[in-house]
């Protein structure tokens, strides 16, 4: 392997070895009720995020020091890929995803694009026969050539749309060629600057061919994973179509895709919403919808996506919380999509940094874990709607009531007996549970 | 009719004549296309905060000077009645709305409360006959009283729903003895303080039965009124379950009710929501649900429900372009969903308020049909889309084409032509029609 | 006693005995390197919050269930100061907070409030020979009446004015007599609704005097409190002139009143003016101003002010250690401006509120503690700036170099050497800090 | 001239001759009152959006189609100078505004930085001679190089202090040698990413000196432009030194340098920091600290810096009306610190939207002065405000009261008298105002 200066290998050493509490928590093999560890959390990095990225921002040019920045075109594609699998070995990560782009660049043609994705799909391929690491996810990047400016399926140009659908259907031979568990869908362009001058009736229409184009392909090629849809609310648009999971369900209705698609959850997406990361979660699991999970954290007072890896352990409890209540994530995960700050731009901050978001979920399962165990909350909730299980509210579930009965009933009502919802308690009772994880 | 000293005709007349600019665009009768100002734009005043608001705030007592404050119970609903019609008279209005507890008081019981509610029914009904002014909607107040803390439809306690139920048969019975040309559901309490203590999947599964039971009276008592859910993200709970025309537009067609309901869309809860109002309005247009408005308008640095007056005349110019598309309401209407604010407690600010907003609204009415007339943003649009018109992008419109023919397509275009959006030249041309509205 | 019914003995028993988490942190006898714990989290209770509040939001009435709803008057005024020492009791609180209003029912007339202020204050004060409870601070409500509409000392109306420094000049004899050892201005109306009809000038110049005349009487008749401003950037208002710290700091210093002035920090206060709680705190802290605290929290996706009694363990931990940084509060205290959810009703609620924010205040200090002693973060921060310490670094701080000589230097510096700032490291190492707190 | 290829006087004549409502509003030549309209807004092109932004943002590469694209190094910064100096000339504006890096590239050292200004602000000196437009203020780029990543003046390393130093050394002869009428600081990372790792008392000492340093030097080489401070709360850091303008005020009393210095305020700044942008012109003008406009706007609703060009005439005219009442801006003017979006990548749209926003602000000027002129306003606030012209008002204004006079006068009040505020009827009376600008 000559790509590489084999710098993951010191850094990564070099992370755990001045960091006390580097895995204090996360350990692979722990088994939990006969899964392991791993098992329960299916880590996944971003190629992105950790070999692409320069951490630069809208004032300023990158920061990030990497051994590969000297290279270009598909020598520093290769070093990258070299650098990944080390990485992945490293952390003992189990998956990884990418969008096109992240690990092949971009050629003056879509013919020089498919080349060089082809040389490096291959290269990897070679990587994983020796690696545990599978490919959680891949997509294509329809939103950063300047030729997405209107939008990608949702285009004013019906040639972006064909470029559009032609980099998907690669994507999906890509996928299958490297076992892809999942596809994802993140419409980056697909959304307005302004309804002004927008047709948003034939955009959201096209934009609903465009996934029935890709179910039929993946279908006719034997691509058999999961699809996903990751809502995102706006930026780089003002309004972005699958603007949160209850605004994607709705439109996967209303196309007849709900049986086709789930969500791939993102927490920094969800708070700029308007909602809390667990909710995004718990409405998606309740409606069968809950597919993967982009594990990030935004910052609760700025308005954009900072992407920043996961430690409030708060947001990692209740998240996990929802994956077990969903059962685990199927053929789902935890991405990393995160990024190190601007002012880590050393090598070892890729690794600290996931090393603080993979502790942190482990925490987050413990707690859970013994959440439920103790059914510390279920219990709770039992208790309350247990007005649901006889007598009138038994009838209103079965449906054997209508407003006439309703209103005899109330009629003859007393005063309504009502019972404190404890929220104070009960976020007391989450703040024990959490100081004690490490306790026990 | 002694209830009330006829404060109205007077803050009315000194409101006007002290203004010169009072109704310098509003004139009702003005006919546009072979249909009267009135008519396009139907205008409603909120009973609740015209006639029962008294301007307390979180932090302070109500200030709201009436000439009705000395009066309880009866005869305070009675005097309210009596102002209204009144201050519909003069205001020369077609439509009101109101809350079941807005116009009556609650009793000791439900049967009380339903007694006080039959008595102004029938004091309204008989100013009704006298009166052009219509009922656009009527509605229960479920969430104001301590019994709907946790909740009505979506509350933990069975009873809850009992009488909630029971209240919405009776509005529904006063909405037909009214002649209510739409009935609304704004869930206040459907939602959530916390997902810790709240089993989500019941609650929605307990709000689509409560819809389908009033569905089903409704079409029991021939009570053919438009139904309308009201989206609201937040506030007074911190998640409600209407959150936008999207998420309702999920619920409904989860619970297969998407033929039964539109939506009633207020500008101050789109702005919470993260949307402008005319996105809301357009969504729901281009679904075919749009089915009323609540014309207000929120404070854009403010985080809560301010309900202000609309004044904003590029908001009234774009949502009454979204009406005009729509080939009007329907059956719904502009309803001012305003109220006055602290520091405008006079009588004569209830008149000035209104007059603001029917002038607002009209100005907006006029810029939007020059607009649409002169197809200033129709041609834009035109233009933009006109790939999808033919050639490739009409195969992908007709469904003719799949990921391999698009691909193939793709290879071989050359460079990918594109156009500017030029939004700011289009804003510029809105500030130019709205600038010359007065001038025609 | 004869006006309270001893309920909260019971609720209390009652909350302590089913809370197998209760107290499990705070122990005010414990003693941490020669303090008790009591001594450096000077905890107090907020009057309005527990005693009068009843948990009414702008869409609904009161559900607070309160042994003393059936009082009105005088009497209920008496039933809470019985209440209230019971509580403070049960408790083991050191301090107590409240505004005039909160004690004692407005009168038809200025006399007549004054006249129950001191029965109540009497009473009080009766009670307080037998308590270890003392008065942390005391205020006048300058907001909630109607006739502070437009204001109190930034009125624009002079009579308001007027009647504002009466009520605060009883707040200040109140306050000398119950030996009160802050005295707290929070100006919920000193702001504006618009600027349209806003003479800003004349309404800082006037709260600028205002100050200065409460300055003046309070040396007068020998009261020493320490003045406190508590900034809020909006709400009741649109704009409030004491927005947050710095911009209090900048009003001060313009009025000549930065000596006799710091600041009560409110952490819901400081999130909704864009601020972390923290921020506010270190701000106030190294100028000099750090005061007092209202111990609360908001809710981060809700743009008012919640007030929910504070739980995050993120938040305290770093609250403590700004003020262990501080050397304490002196005179200040950690006042719980914190009300229950509006679901959280019962009587115990209250106990079981404050034993989460008593206990997650503990646990802040313990946590923030530990990272000082270890100098967890002191020596990262003394290691990031040590080019500070000597060579060019220290001539720009000892101010011996200008431009010319600045640009000298930097005109044959070789390439700068950064260090990364490690973020996510040290987030992680909060972590294990606040994990490892109870095991210690 | 060889190093252009006059792009922009086609584009401009096209923009003009497609687009029937150019300069419908601004005259330069048209007298308002002994003063031309351009004399009233001193209109800056700034130089960084219009010709040196690429529209590149997060999400996605550059858009912008410009004939200099092909360029690099000097010869890409001279086409820029050639292009600029024409598009000032079609334009007709006055002024024009500049960073350093704007201008010229930076070398691999200072010194050639420095080479590659000199030449290019000689190029700049000759084109200024044969053109109207002068330098409304330069400032130098301190953020968007890597070595600023943890701030410059603020930075953590006393090297990146010496370095910033030396740059706006050179940025002072440079303005100087120009004649620059203001110099700018914007502090893009003058803040912090996190509190954890700063030491924010020796960041703010170190502003402190930063900026007495260039106050010294100016004096010593006779420049003697205004200084101006450009607020903004945050982005790219998560808070920002100069939050506000308050906060600003606040650091320069505490420093000493109020009389050295005044603001630059931009839209889009007050409003990400939770003001409107009229509030933070008036705070600053009552302060007298009123200096420069950066004339752009923001979307309300998203989270971060879009300098949008101003387009929404309420904006304009209360802008261009607390202008007005501060007798204009002195040295200062009304710079478009404005970006064309991402979709308006043609070279035309640059002439379009600077278009849109002179217009707007013409506009804005007339409905402001016709507001003032009629003191439609002023004439409310008087009214409002009158209690303090006499009696005890005056008293208070005159500081011949204390709280015993207060208070005595209060005993003896009967009811207070309050009036309206009427904020309904005022934005009407706005609305009128801005409709019948045209028709006059």
């Amino acid at each position: 392997m000559t790509y590489f200066s084999n710098m993951s290998k010191i850094q990564f050493e070099g992370a755990k070895s001045t960091n006390p509490y580097a895995f204090k928590f996360y350990n692979p093999n722990e088994m939990i009720d006969g899964k392991t560890m791993e098992e329960y959390l299916r880590f996944g990095v971003a190629y992105w995020h950790t070999f692409t990225e320069d951490l630069s921002d809208p004032f300023g040019a990158g920061t990030a020091v990497r051994p590969w920045n000297h290279l270009q075109g598909l020598d520093l594609a290769k070093a990258r890929v070299e650098a990944a699998f080390e990485f992945f070995e490293k952390l003992g990560v189990p998956y990884f995803c990418f969008h096109d782009i992240d690990i092949a660049p971009e050629g003056d043609s879509l013919q020089e694009s498919n080349k060089n994705l082809d040389v490096i799909v291959s290269m990897i391929k070679d990587y994983m026969k020796d690696s545990k690491t599978k490919l959680l996810w891949n997509t294509v990047n329809n939103f950063s050539n300047p030729r997405f400016v209107h939008g990608a399926a949702s285009s004013s140009n019906a040639d972006v749309f064909a470029y559009a659908a032609a980099k998907v259907k690669k994507g999906l031979e890509v996928g299958k060629e490297l076992g892809a568990e999942n596809y994802v869908f993140w419409g980056g362009r697909e959304g307005y600057e302004t309804l002004l001058n927008t047709n948003m009736k034939l955009e959201l229409d096209n934009l609903g061919r465009f996934f029935h184009l890709a179910v039929d392909y993946a279908k006719e090629i034997g691509f058999d994973a999961q699809f996903l849809i990751e809502p995102k609310p706006k930026e780089p648009t003002s309004h972005q179509y699958d603007f949160d999971v209850a605004s994607g369900y709705a439109f996967l209705q209303h196309y007849g895709l709900e049986k086709q698609f789930k969500f791939n959850i993102e927490a920094n997406h969800a708070t700029l919403a308007g909602h809390t990361f667990e909710h995004e979660l718990h409405y998606a699991r309740i409606h069968g919808m809950l597919g993967s999970v982009d594990a990030n954290q935004g910052h609760p007072l700025l308005g954009w996506d900072t992407d920043e890896f996961p430690t409030d352990l708060y947001a990692t409890t209740l998240a996990m919380y929802e994956i077990l209540k969903n059962g685990g994530l199927g053929s789902g995960g935890l991405n990393f999509d995160a990024k190190v700050r601007r002012g880590s731009f050393a090598p070892e901050d890729l690794f600290e940094a996931h090393i603080a978001g993979m502790d942190s979920f482990a925490i987050g399962l413990k707690v859970a874990k013994k959440l439920l165990d103790d059914k510390a909350l279920e219990n709770i909730i039992e208790d309350r709607y247990q007005s649901f299980t006889d007598g009138i509210g038994k009838q209103i579930v079965d449906g054997t009531v209508g407003l006439k009965e309703l209103e005899e009933y109330a009629l003859n009502l007393g005063e309504i007996k009502q019972t404190s919802g404890k929220l104070e308690r009960i976020k007391s009772t989450i703040n024990q549970y959490l100081l004690t994880a490490y306790a026990e």
